[in-house]
């Protein structure tokens, strides 16, 4: 096998088969293939995409390519949830806590945030002594012991991927569906995971900016689950405003707290146990999501969902105090509230510019590996659908000076657009799609 | 400016401007541009094509990239060709002392074969030392003082393609038209050209297979042309048997040899005599083809065509007797007549099957590097629409060892295809299509 001729087949628009595809991953991880190959190769796969077939063997390539935990302990099924990223995601420190009280362990590895992305890990380092960091052992043990872990990656998983996505980000050929899914599904699998709840945003602060997108992403991803025998769910989410109202690390972690009490916003309740009820289905915790939906909802009223968060963070190392005295979280020194400029009905709170205030603020990183603040950040007031006054609260902003406050504000508030008619809130929820 | 926003924009179909062809070029030769983000843009260059424009752009910033030959001294209008590739073509050896008797000075760069195709520095070297590597000085008085000089390069031209070419080969990115022209394009512009004969192949023998890709690599010349200010004539003719009847590198000297004294075969001279007129009337020695083949042909009768060739061989080092006597070319120690298996008309001769039969005989290399055998060969006989009697004579076979005589006349007579009804022979030129 040469793998110009596998680049060839594939430019030429031809499937390629699974041994072709095992060939030229093991090259890629070994060095045996030139990055100038691989480059080539990932540009034709954008060019002509990929069969089931192929997405599907590219995947469990990917896995093959390093170590696989075995979770099978936790549990008959193994339930992972993936979200696509976006703007004020907290959901996983919603669902995390509130599955495991549902009887479902959750053992989760999670990453960073970038750009106008959030990620859950700087999120839980908000919590003061909070650690990501864990052994397989300690992050297994966890696990089973606590019933929820999320730290980021231990081991030595899918290395592969990380390769060939630093490859793409520099040669124009990240946008493929095929290598997306196969790099999200890959990563979920060499994690242990038998089924998988992704949450697919769309909307202007998410990756997919069209439903027609969207769902051809979960499409591939469901795909790629039937044919390695793994149940899959996608929740298509909205993303065209932030989810709930906070947007920055410490904020979101209170938020959530908020929510696991009942006492969040309802945006985020209502997402947070879409999701946790699919996740309660798959693992086969409930027989279908109505059912599912209730036992949660129970769980957050009788306290059982926040106490299982407190003895979470206590496992991990964060103060566990923080479930009852959000105080405890960072604050900023500057938290300067905004008022609205005029009268109406917001029409559009721009998602990504909002995200794009906060790494402003601090709350984010434009590059991998910078450090973050976990005191700043925005906290949102009204949202889309709703009818404001000229001088009514719009949103709050926590700073590290006046400075930066004052140059946030002046972007979010460019992130409004104002309707003098009636404006819909776009929905949460634009389809559940269930693979076999 | 960054490369990976060029490979964006290409992949997105986008038209690439002259300054960001011109970084991308700059940038593969001073080696800013790592090689996989070249190969990523060769492949969205294959995909997505290239406008005339963007077709141009590349050819000028491929010539920038070294150094440039300028032949200004030679003449007002000077004339270059260039031949795709194929079996038997030593047209080259010919027409290059041919219109220079015509006064039309001829200063060309050749390369060498690889696989089923021939190189006209391989066919120049089987006549007793004939010296190929000149300096540029040396390159340039044989030139002006016998008005025809045939070299491998002198000078760094076009470094750029060289790298380009190198990586393409092995990243699946060769067949692109906008490359294949430019690249073309770029070398003879470098090497001094003000217009330029394209010689396409059209055929089982040739790289474009079929008529409408090889109309399609002449009109991207011909565009190219246009936008840089040179004229530009392209000649369609047939490569599904090979030109002439001798296929190796002594033989088809002697055979050109022969042409030049108007003895050669019918169908190598009125190829020769089409090239050359075109030649001819790009530089402004002749009106019109027509007449331009007059003057041709009487410099042909009266054997002046000859006498150029003597004073070029000679001016290059070689032995000038070779003109009256072929016997001075190097002979193969085993000679063999081979018979028609059948009667019939001959439909086709595999002209790749001719080239490759005449590769393992020792006349060609697969690999770039590899030594060649100067003697060695075939000599057809018959060729296409001929009528044949089993038992008659087919082709001659000139080997090195019984051996490889018998392999290659076993390869050769599967290269045949017969036919019971009488078959038309293919036309010589499909087409002319001359630039503006």
């Amino acid at each position: 096998m040469r793998a110009v001729d596998i680049i060839a087949r594939k430019r030429d628009g031809e499937e390629l088969s699974a041994e072709e595809i095992d060939f030229f991953v093991q090259g890629l991880v070994s060095g045996a293939i030139p990055d100038y190959q691989v480059a080539a190769w990932a540009m034709a796969v954008l060019w002509r995409g990929m069969t089931a077939a192929e997405t599907a063997a590219l995947t469990m390539a990917m896995v093959r390519s390093g170590e696989v935990m075995d979770l099978a302990r936790l549990g008959p099924v193994v339930v992972d949830k993936h979200s696509t990223g976006g703007v004020g995601d907290k959901t996983t420190l919603v669902v995390a806590p509130l599955v495991s009280a549902a009887g479902l362990p959750v053992a989760k590895m999670s990453g960073r945030g970038l750009g106008f992305s959030g990620g859950t890990l700087d999120k839980l380092e908000a919590i003061p002594g909070f650690n990501v960091s864990l052994s397989t052992g300690a992050f297994l043990a966890i696990a089973r012991e606590v019933g929820v872990v999320v730290a980021g990656q231990t081991g030595d998983l899918v290395p592969a991927d990380g390769k060939l996505y630093a490859l793409r980000d520099v040669t124009a050929t990240v946008p493929s569906l095929p290598l997306i899914a196969s790099s999200i599904m890959s990563k979920k699998i060499a994690g242990g995971a038998d089924a998988i709840v992704l949450d697919v945003k769309v909307g202007k602060g998410a990756f997919m900016r069209t439903l027609d997108e969207a769902r051809a992403l979960a499409k591939a991803m469901i795909a790629i689950g039937q044919q390695v025998g793994r149940r899959v769910t996608a929740v298509l989410s909205d993303m065209n405003q932030p989810l709930g109202q906070a947007v920055g690390n410490g904020l979101e972690v209170a938020e959530a707290i908020a929510a696991l009490r009942g006492e969040g916003p309802e945006d985020l309740i209502a997402h947070c146990l879409t999701v946790a009820a699919e996740m309660l289905v798959l693992g086969e915790r409930a027989d279908d999501a109505a059912t599912a939906r209730r036992q949660l909802e129970a769980l957050v009223a009788d306290g059982r969902a926040l106490e299982r968060f407190r003895r979470w963070v206590q496992a991990q190392g964060g103060d566990p105090r923080v479930a009852e005295d959000v105080g405890l979280l960072p604050a900023a020194p500057v938290v300067r509230a905004v008022e609205a400029p005029r009268s109406g009905y917001i029409a559009e709170i721009d998602a990504e510019e909002v995200g794009l205030a906060s790494v402003m603020l601090g709350a984010g990183r434009e590059r991998k590996g910078e450090p973050i603040d976990p005191s700043v950040g925005v906290v949102l007031g009204p949202k889309v659908g709703q009818r404001v006054q000229a001088g009514d609260h719009l949103f709050t902003v926590h700073a590290r000076s006046d400075r930066e406050a004052s140059e946030a504000a002046k972007r979010l508030l460019v992130a409004y657009t104002w309707s003098e008619e009636p404006v819909a809130a776009p929905p949460l929820v634009y389809d559940i799609i269930r693979g076999e």
